[in-house]
């Protein structure tokens, strides 16, 4: 065995209460190396008293590694705890201490989970866990009272740019809640809508003010009041990290200088703020000098942003919030605000724009989830740039898998378009074959998932401000194919809560082969989803136990002959199969 | 390459802030197998204006692994990098997507340090940095007081038991300050003194009171005045893990069960709170009956053991808390702890103790050391038991070294023995040559160190009761030599900041030989300390390049003669050599 591959780390994704009873421990070998691993366990007041052997599963592997996980439920809240590995006649021992053939005397030097506490487990919201979740950019959906559009509005429809208004608003929103109930999602994350000069208001003026171009306070009140009677959450953009220009403190410093009383609001790195060869001489969202960046470590911009997060909350009743540039801001900042919000409403849902690897912020006591940008590079690397054949994708998927403890995976914001990327069909050269075999991916997956509004429509586009168009309202100009598409996807989705949380894995991740079989299985049912990713027509084979298969989407019965399946899929063809436990 | 081997992790012990321009970052390889190792980093806003490429040092390896490491002073606080990593002609390059041999298009998929804020950036107080401590055992030291000492005190010096108090207080502590100061030690840690049934008084019946055996609130202010007369800082132990089931509202629980306002106080799993065949019906500390484990996360809870640690900061001036089994109490508890301390006494040092690896307490929200004991564990097993090769322990300190951030080594905890363990000298096998080289080391090394009283004038003893024996303070009892050794390291060690802050390598560290050589280096100094930690005499080399090397305790020159510096050595002798740089 390859010891210099195991791996473990204790308290962390590696070793994590799932609940109050209950810890997740992970073990990383070489991958194909080691043919058993068990968890040996005991209480470190009382070893043989309490003392149990947990054999471990292999639950996911990557172009590296296997992934061995079991769960323990400890009899007092606390154990330590090793790993025996074996292959063939070898067996090793691993412990804090190091790795060795003989088992050391316990518990000394052991690994230790010391108290589950059930105030430092992970929890999110249950029903993020459930939500499908639809992303609104509000000047570009629907435009429901002209009388408050911008001055030259572009006409409905027309090419964006990045100073193009389109006249959108509230209640435009409101006006097209039929849609959303129409299509069924559960949630809606709409980009910023306070006070702010910009289109897509990424640059606040007033925190405490819809921009006038929306609406008002009592149009966002009725807005969150006619989606909630809907059973539609909504999650608004909280953009923390920077202001604009604009905003009155800056303007303040801009004009007082060092002897502004807002001189530390901001990360001023030599007064006179301004602007030199392109480049600010204060702290900025990348080198934008008209969005300097908010000192969120002085304890009076804190407690301005908390007072904003909390205000919308207890005014409009909103369920939650998305964190722009969250990964800029200081992890202080973050505990104090979880606090906040989660005192006014205990689920409120916390997802931080994070596009890398989000550790960090997800250990409990920050954000309950984060935008999946990695989840839709890979989807999309697959399914629209064949960048990788299904083992490569299966390995990419099961390391993002492997990253985060289960109950992150199970409410991660996975999306596979958003205001800052291309839109999904044109990363799919327009192929809507590739396009719904990444959709099937979405809604069968673990995590929360977003759809970015018109991508059910045919909206294309490409990187921002071209993804930014207007929505498609003539149903004539939608495709609506492809809507009744992503109804029937998510209605699966939300019928089937083993899509939400069962265990997800790949039955079939070959080189050399674009062809992908996957299973979520728990709770009841078991499905099965087979993917033809390429050109041809093909035919899939697959051992199963049982002969009770039916197509999830059509209910005919899908016959096992001799304990195999065999289905017939067209070019990028898929067939989603289940069957009751 | 061994691409498995290849190890980062964004934001953690991999890369941190070590202060607010820079940035360390370590990657690991197989050992022995790559000769280079870049990181390429830049700006993700404008990677070619910021894009820099900073050669990374070798500078730890363990069993299986090298350690690089690279300081980077990103231009705007934020960068995005890679790594590059050269063996012969081949070159790869690893990024958060994966490892490849050509350099993905950055900024996308690369490593990210989003922006570095001070507020989140682990800093443990200067203070302790510099310190040398002394661990006190209150009824053990001195007996200052005779007429507060608890009824039936055996005699001084008798043997101890579990049951056993000598009438050791307060004021004795006071008498003998000289001792410390004496001895050079720069901070004391002082064993529980609150009101408590036991000896120990790990069974906190009044966290407000002085334990009347020990003395009052006055006698413990004068303690810690005359101590910050002679410079002298004073940590206490903070016991908020459990209580005494003396402690006043855990009787109430007792009377009045449920109804108890104080039930949620506790972990009671079942009422009544009793002990049934030796398994408590509440969570406990260990499974003592008599020391019910406290529900920090209880809000009463945690309001009154704060109020606790804020008062004698207020009242007494003490400069820190020891906090025990602070494993199994709550981050949460640790996080609002820490705030509550720094904000009172912005340089306290908050050390825990915990036994096994301790970053999810170490990521500087929450203590500023720990109990170092893994370190006692290696340099014993290397010094007392000769259970490793020179090879081994140098691996061993390596990987304890890797474990933690730059900033986390320089304060922590590290000590030989304590009130837990047995003493140093009975773990040498009483063989004073062999506790002298881990003295050495102990006063040499990277951290903070402490000593456990008496243990350097030659107390024994084994594990807990038995080596928590009265101070001696007869000299002709008192090993004077070993004091006077002791005396010697810690007056060098303060002397020499380099013996704190340096860089620490070995530079030899073979298989099947148990003789060592490292090296301190920095600040105008480099040390290099000779171990012959074996029972024959015997003659070292090593090369050297310069000719400027004296013993630093004797001040005599030493040659090095054709790059080659000789050096006889004892049986289990040392030799400590300097130079000024």
């Amino acid at each position: 065995m390859q010891w210099e591959c195991f791996h473990h780390s204790p308290r962390s994704n590696w070793a994590y209460a799932y609940d109050k009873d209950t810890i997740h421990l992970r073990v990383q070998t070489k991958r194909d190396d080691v043919e058993e691993v068990t968890a040996v366990t005991g209480d470190k007041y009382d070893w043989e008293g309490c003392h149990e052997d947990v054999p471990m599963e292999k639950i996911a592997y990557d172009h590296f590694f296997d992934y061995w996980e079991a769960a323990v439920k400890p009899k007092y809240k606390r154990f330590s705890y090793g790993f025996r590995m074996r292959a063939g006649d070898e067996t090793v021992f691993m412990t804090e201490s190091g790795i060795g053939p003989d088992q050391p005397e316990p518990p000394g030097g052991y690994y230790e989970f010391p108290y589950i506490h059930e105030i430092d487990i992970f929890t999110a919201p249950e029903w993020a866990k459930e939500a499908v979740f639809y992303q609104i950019m509000p000047d570009r959906f629907e435009i429901g009272d002209p009388s408050i559009s911008p001055d030259g509005v572009c006409d409905w429809g027309g090419e964006p740019t990045r100073e193009s208004f389109f006249g959108g608003d509230l209640q435009g929103i409101l006006e097209r809640l039929d849609h959303l109930t129409d299509l069924g999602v559960t949630a809606v994350y709409l980009t910023p809508i306070f006070e702010a000069p910009s289109n897509h208001k990424y640059d606040t003026v007033n925190y405490m003010k819809v921009d006038p171009h929306f609406g008002d306070t009592a149009m966002l009140k009725k807005l969150v009041r006619e989606c909630h009677d809907r059973g539609i959450r909504v999650v608004l953009d909280a953009v923390f990290n920077h202001t604009s220009e604009q905003f009155p403190p800056f303007q303040d410093v801009l004009r007082k200088g060092e002897q502004s009383k807002y001189a530390n609001w901001f990360h001023i790195r030599e007064f006179p703020p301004e602007v030199r060869d392109g480049v600010p001489t204060y702290d900025t969202f990348g080198f934008y000098g008209n969005m300097p960046k908010l000192n969120t470590a002085n304890p009076e911009v804190k407690a301005y942003l908390l007072d904003v997060a909390a205000t919308w909350i207890r005014e409009a009743d909103i369920d939650g919030w998305r964190l722009d540039v969250a990964n800029e801001i200081d992890h202080h900042f973050w505990r104090d605000f979880r606090k906040t919000v989660k005192e006014l409403k205990p689920d409120a849902y916390i997802i931080g724009e994070v596009w890398s690897e989000s550790r960090p912020w997800l250990l409990g006591d920050q954000f309950d989830s984060v935008m999946n940008y990695p989840f839709a590079d890979k989807v999309l690397g697959f399914f629209a740039e064949d960048a990788f054949d299904g083992r490569a994708f299966a390995e990419q998927m099961n390391n993002l898998l492997m990253r985060y403890p289960q109950q992150t995976n199970e409410v991660i914001f996975n999306l596979l378009s958003s205001h800052d990327t291309p839109r999904v069909l044109t990363r799919v050269g327009e192929d809507k074959r590739r396009l719904k075999l990444a959709v099937v991916y979405l809604l069968t997956y673990i995590g929360t998932p977003c759809i970015f509004y018109g991508d059910e429509v045919g909206l294309k586009g490409g990187g921002d401000p071209d993804c930014r168009q207007c929505m498609e309202w003539e149903e004539e100009r939608q495709d609506r194919d492809l809507h009744d598409f992503y109804k029937l996807l998510i209605d699966l989705r939300k019928s089937h809560p083993v899509l939400r949380s069962g265990r997800f894995r790949f039955l079939k991740a070959d080189g050399g082969d674009s062809r992908v079989i996957y299973e979520r299985l728990g709770e009841g049912e078991h499905f099965i989803i087979w993917m033809n990713n390429t050109p041809e027509e093909t035919h899939m084979e697959h051992p199963l136990e049982t002969d009770d298969w039916e197509d999830a989407l059509t209910g005919e019965r899908v016959p096992v002959e001799e304990g195999v399946q065999t289905i017939k899929l067209d070019p990028y063809g898929y067939r989603i199969m289940m069957r009751k436990l």
